[in-house]
């Protein structure tokens, strides 16, 4: 039964791909104004969810309690989808062969999206609205403590939606963790799988599917202080790295310092970290300025704690320091603090990973910071996408030839016609 | 002994990503010029590979021969991709997040790319000097019957590089069957696979990794030929894109042709497919028109021929033409040929293809043809890369925020900063 709605999704994410702005547009309103309308149904729904988790900690609660304020909050994330350029039939480049016969390459859906996330049911209108407005058909499924939320969401957006012309198989909710087991085998439909969860959720999916998967399994971001560096600015940015948000992926894990300044900065980075209610795991060389830490051990360097705990190092170069963030890292989100632009351009060539940042925080590597409007996820991926990603991680090309009956024979042989190869301008328009 | 070598390959690609476009350069000319100077080790190497060819099919005996116009060839290729730009370090969006605080997407390479070839020894020098123009690390094979040749290329390739300051990781020749099946585990070092041979080799390599995979396993092409059409125009078209080359992925397998210009068309089309001994497997509607064809079965549809064979289908409709396309195509290349504007929209629109013809050849769909300058290998992925894909599939982008000493802290809460999220231009420079 799930297998023939993916199917279905599959078949109908061509005629999706292929709605004009305008209906896509119209179709979110469509859903906006429905949500709005069937508030009463979605409380209903969400106040059993509530009731059936009693028991789960009360932050889990928080998340998935949806209110009218909430709803608010739903119908404008999808409102503030139709505002987003529609990334379907952008004429990337044009390359003229020869007279008469151009190239072009436009952007397209991928096609099928999977997305499996957690329990919060806001996700639901705003995965719809981006796959809908990028043309990809979704076929998804939410945490099970909100599935009375998220069964009544995706009935009203749907139902919305397709009565706006939207092809009826674009959209499919997975409802047990059966159906997620299933869809991993189904490569042939769904293009892409974007997991939201936790690390070991995202490498369950990883080691269990043929079908690319979009997503980042952990997140070991280091912070590098080098040798010639403001000290005041180095603590800020190492402080707000940890601490501003400790549980998430862009949260720095590895605190590096170069030696020359590690008596200098580590007791002030250290008092910071004290008043934060920080732990701190430092190896010998740190803790001898850092009062309170406890030994750091070789497993740590290779933790995502996601929590008030740090690990310090003390290293000897640029080049060390580079070279411990290539081996322990996650290839996520690393910064290096200097005053030195050779120092900078080093560290920005050589650490391999999704977001470097220079004097700034690891925080910052977020969708919505990079002013991406939407965020589908972060990727440490090394294909596709990387780092955050917006609506351009569904998108993918064709090319489209325009001859006027040309054939590779002309162009081959003793009197062979010569392609020009211009890159030239325009559209494809038809 | 091979995992220490692409664990090596791992750790020099950061070297190797960092290298200046001189740098690189230098190195691909010393390699050209190395083989230029030791023409006789190769020739006696192959001369062995030849002597031991003796029972294969003329054809493939042809194809691993090498003599001094081939070398020519390999030099005159190996010096071509000097000529490339180099596509590591361009800044390809620019994005002030606030004064001061500006994140740039800058290209750079993959990391290791695994390439699987067959017998021809010239496609060596080709793949290592796309690889390190392009600023990867290669762990490649060739086929088991240029051994020696591909053996003798790699030595005087790689020490003429590495001579010339290019990492010793940066080049891995695997030389067995075993070496394959290794590194197909090996997902932690190597980013991405390319593997050029048959559809079974193909569709053996995605089945058994979780690398990426780049390339297709089939090539399945349909010519469509709509009802308005100018049907001289046709005849050469479809004759060409079957037989100007029959054993290549984008040579047409299928044509499909409107019931409304069957009749006319289809005599016609037989005629030069008759002259070119091509064996054409129609169904019923079609027979009719075709003298001397057989019938077509349903298993037809579905096969690549690879050979003068062709299945032909009449369809009652456009819409009927495209459904049939993407139910039974490879997503790999499919023309349509018409005089009709709104018929070329829609069928560009819905037909799910890397390459969409209108009124050409579908064996225009090859990187050399899109003035790529090198192909990498043609896609039937729906990420990344799609369609012939020249050294741009062999890179990435990683975000560098420049700032300074800005935290996320400044820009949450109630006296929040305002980001600006404005595009400008510029470029990377540190």
């Amino acid at each position: 039964m799930l297998v023939g709605k993916v199917k279905a999704a599959k078949k109908d994410s061509v005629a999706l791909s292929a709605l004009g702005t305008d209906e896509k547009n119209a179709a979110l309103e469509k859903m906006a104004e429905a949500l709005d309308a069937r508030r009463a149904e979605v409380l209903e729904a969400n106040a059993k969810d509530v009731a059936s988790a009693k028991g789960l900690p009360a932050a889990m609660v928080k998340r998935l309690e949806v209110n009218d304020a909430k709803i608010d909050g739903m119908i404008e994330s999808i409102r503030s989808v139709v505002g987003l350029a529609d990334p379907v039939g952008e004429t990337l480049s044009v390359m003229e062969l020869d007279e008469g016969l151009v190239l072009y390459k436009v952007s397209c859906p991928i096609g099928v999206i999977g997305v499996i996330f957690e329990s919060r049911p806001d996700v639901v209108p705003q995965i719809m609205s981006l796959c809908l407005k990028s043309g990809n058909a979704v076929v998804f499924k939410g945490g099970s403590e909100a599935a009375n939320s998220n069964r009544v969401l995706f009935d009203i957006l749907s139902s919305a939606a397709i009565s706006a012309g939207v092809p009826k198989g674009s959209f499919v909710l997975m409802e047990s963790r059966q159906d997620v087991g299933a869809i991993l085998a189904l490569d042939e439909y769904i293009d892409l799988l974007i997991p939201r969860g936790s690390n070991e959720f995202v490498k369950h999916i990883q080691d269990n599917t043929r079908i690319p998967v979009l997503g980042h399994a952990s997140g070991i971001c280091h912070v590098y202080v080098d040798k010639s560096v403001d000290l005041d600015m180095a603590v800020k940015v190492a402080a707000d790295s940890k601490m501003q948000y400790p549980a998430v992926c862009n949260a720095l894990e590895t605190l590096l310092v170069h030696k020359d300044v590690a008596k200098e900065f580590l007791p002030k980075i250290n008092r910071a970290f004290l008043d934060g209610g920080v732990e701190v795991r430092a190896d010998a060389e740190s803790k001898k300025h850092m009062e309170g830490a406890v030994d750091v051990s070789e497993s740590d360097w290779d933790e995502e704690y996601g929590d008030l705990i740090v690990a310090v190092k003390t290293v000897g170069s640029l080049e060390e320091a580079v070279d411990f963030i290539n081996e322990h890292g996650s290839n996520h989100t690393d910064a290096i603090l200097t005053a030195d632009r050779a120092a900078m351009s080093y560290f920005v060539d050589h650490v391999d990973s999704a977001d470097v940042m220079v004097n700034a925080s690891t925080r910052f590597s977020d969708g919505f910071r990079y002013g991406k409007g939407a965020e589908v996820g972060i990727s440490t991926n090394k294909i596709h996408s990387r780092g955050p990603v917006g609506m351009e991680g569904l998108m993918i090309y064709k090319y489209v030839l325009l001859g006027e009956g040309q054939t590779v024979g002309e162009y081959s042989g003793p009197n062979a016609k010569r392609y020009t190869h211009r890159e030239i301008g325009g559209k494809l328009e038809l």
